[in-house]
């Protein structure tokens, strides 16, 4: 398995690590948002968000939020991100699923630009409906 | 309490309800980054994800796969982002903790500004042992 995530999880190669269980590690990101930029990612392999197993979903959330915590204080934040890319067209790079934390400040140098949408008469009843066509439990 | 969250999952304000489970409700976001952006929301009252109940999280994690897996499926999607904003800083609009999930498309028109930063000598390791004594469990 030729995965860097796996390799960092198996130390087999080096990495800032901030935290550790059975499951997770928590790393610092080496190219990072701002400095502390963390991510948590299972021990087991899995491409993304749609295929972690639900021990490892749970296991990473209550992880990210020790981190976070610990970088809120730490860093004297005002604000963090979580967030989690899935898929190339999403911004996913590694294809093992982690978990952002990245530590925000009042007017930084990080912009989400896009444009908010609008729905038209009932185009916003008519993506609900098409959703919850394909939701299974 | 005039939280529209809580307004929302009490079914006392009108919202376009993707799945409802006994903890959490998901609903479309009426500002859609793209048509089908989804939140969930616990429906019990916290201001972001450092306040979040540990069940409340699990059960927002397990929907939050429920309703990405519904929408990938369903809008065909190539990729999607979980996010979620904590504090005014990070872009938080609503102070009761809910995650996004957007639809993401090839080239759409979303753009993620931003300059990487790198670390240079030990500051990786003194960020993260910074970070590490603020770790509680």
């Amino acid at each position: 398995m030729d995965c860097v995530f796996c390799k960092i999880a198996a130390h087999q190669l080096p990495a800032e690590i901030l935290y550790e269980t059975e499951n997770v590690v928590a790393i610092l990101d080496i190219n990072p948002i701002h400095y502390g930029h963390a991510l948590v990612i299972p021990k087991t392999h899995c491409t993304d968000f749609l295929h972690v197993r639900e021990v490892d979903l749970h296991d990473v959330l209550h992880v990210t939020q020790i981190v976070a915590r610990a970088m809120v204080e730490s860093l004297e934040l005002e604000g963090f991100n979580i967030f989690s890319n899935n898929g190339k067209a999403a911004g996913q790079s590694v294809f093992h699923f982690h978990m952002h934390v990245t530590p925000r400040y009042p007017d930084d140098d990080i912009k989400f630009v896009l444009t908010l949408k609008t729905y038209d008469g009932n185009a916003m009843a008519t993506y609900a409906e098409k959703i919850r066509r394909h939701i299974t439990n």
